[in-house]
This record gives structure tokens, C-alpha cells and sequence, in this order.
């Protein structure tokens, strides 16, 4: 698939994007926690039992496929996707394994570097929805965007 | 090892944690990238090369080696950590491979819930060091911790 990078210019407040959906597997929550958050909740259905009804996932593993899917979908088509900063960010209910998560991601706001107009940064929300309709996650994205190039000087 | 549980109680606004040093591979920044952030400046050192110099850690494999440090260090014994919301994330500096990461942890705030007196919250200030003394990540990340069980009754 071909698709163009979109600019600065390009986005506005308002715009939407579904993604998903992503589905959980206990395989894959217990593979992240091995590697980056190696607690009981997130490891062994058995310690986990107690509190949670069986192990949940890490929430930074939930953060991880929200920028897999973000990535996937293209939202800027070939656009580089480069955060800058997280704000507001909140794990609101756990993700089991089978949950089944779509991912909202809205445009709030765009901004032009004054120091660098060649940039800017555009705030998107994202909002992470499992099969229940019950937000798991939300938070709000600053990533970087360039402006489209001037018009060339040879051309004008 | 055996590490007893702390408790909000035991929490204090000014407690410091340093954590690491955690040194960042080619081979682990390429691993998280093909599975969560697939793209090129993640992935492919030429394609990468214009812009960074190299391939450069996609922002969510820093936190996630955050959150590993975080767990292996202990700095709450055994309790789990539970975070509930992070704030005032950036990423300031790229990370490459052979960077060495020092992370600093402060307790900023400690609340106790008003309506669950059985547990609080902590709130940590992450900073995320590189060789060179740049801040490369920070973060606020709030924490559930459980209170200290009241005095049982059959020993009062």
C-alpha cells in the first residue's frame, strides 16, 4: 500500500480515526510482563486469581498495542510518528486476556512551531474501548508533524 | 530475596530511588519495534540514518524498560505496583543503542483514598538518564498503594 505522507496542513481539529480491533491473548500479556513487567498480575493465572479474576494485563503493554494499531492504520499515511509527550493518561479497567479493544484516536488540536516553522505537533486523543464498551485506557498523544515543504523556487 | 510489603505508611514525600543502569541494545530496540512500533527510524538503521543517525528506541520500549527497572528494583518490597495514571510524559532525547539509562524515582505526593481508606495513592516522578548526564524521558506515574491492615481485633 501506497500512501502519501500527510502535513501539518493536512490534519484539523475534529478528525477521527477508529482503529482495531486488537484482540488480548493471555499468551501475549504473559510474554510482555516476562520481558518488561514481570509481576504476579501479569504472570500467573493462579496469583493473580485473588484480586483480578485471573492475570491482566501490563498497562504499558496496552500503550504498546495502541502505537502497534496507531502504526498499522496510518492515520498520516507515510508520516513519521514521533511522540514528543503523554499527558492524562489513565488505565481505567483492566484488559484479560480476550478482550477485544477498538481505539479511538481524535484530533484536539494543532499547533505550528513558532521557533521551527517547518514543524508543528498535533494533540490527538486516544481512547481505548474493549468489547464491553467499558473505556480501558485513554490518554492524549503530542506527536510531531513536519508542514508541507514551500513551493519549490525553480517552480514559481 | 525477601522483601516485606510496604505500605502508604511507609511512603514519604522526598523518598529516592536510583534504578539501572540499564544499557539499550540494537538487537532489543529492532525486538520491540517489529512488535509494537514498526517503523523505519525503529527498525532499519539506512532508513533511519538522515534523520537520527541510527535507529532510535521507539518511546514506548523506554517505558517499558522503565516499568521493568521499576519491578526489579523493588522499591515498595513486594507490593505490587499498580499504576493507575501517568502525566507530564516527555521524550527528550533519542535513545540509541549502547545508551546506558539511569532512573531516578522521587515520591512527590502520597494521598490515602477518601472513600477506600484501605489503600492511597503514590505519586513518583521517573527521570530516565543517559551516559551523558541528558535527560532522555520523564514522568509523573501514580501508584494504588494498599494501606497498612488496622490493628487485628484478637490482639487488641
Amino acid at each position: 500500500m501506497t500512501v502519501r505522507a500527510l502535513y501539518l496542513e493536512d490534519l484539523t481539529v475534529g478528525d477521527v480515526w477508529e482503529g482495531g480491533p486488537v484482540t488480548v491473548t493471555e499468551a501475549d500479556i504473559v510474554r510482555f510482563a516476562e520481558k518488561f513487567d514481570p509481576q504476579p498480575m501479569h504472570l500467573d493465572p493462579s496469583a493473580a486469581q485473588g484480586r483480578f479474576g485471573g492475570v491482566i494485563a501490563s498497562g504499558w503493554h496496552v500503550a504498546a498495542l495502541v502505537m502497534r494499531d496507531f502504526v498499522d492504520q496510518k492515520p498520516f499515511g507515510d508520516t513519521p510518528l514521533l511522540g514528543l509527550s503523554v499527558d492524562q493518561l489513565y488505565w481505567l479497567q483492566p484488559v484479560r486476556p480476550g478482550d477485544i479493544l477498538s481505539i479511538r484516536r481524535e484530533i484536539v488540536a494543532v499547533a505550528r512551531s513558532r521557533s521551527k516553522p517547518d514543524r508543528g505537533t498535533v494533540q490527538m486523543r486516544m481512547t481505548v474501548t474493549n468489547q464491553r464498551d467499558e473505556v480501558a485506557m485513554s490518554f492524549l498523544n503530542l506527536i510531531q508533524v513536519p508542514a508541507a515543504p514551500p513551493p519549490s523556487r525553480e517552480n514559481s
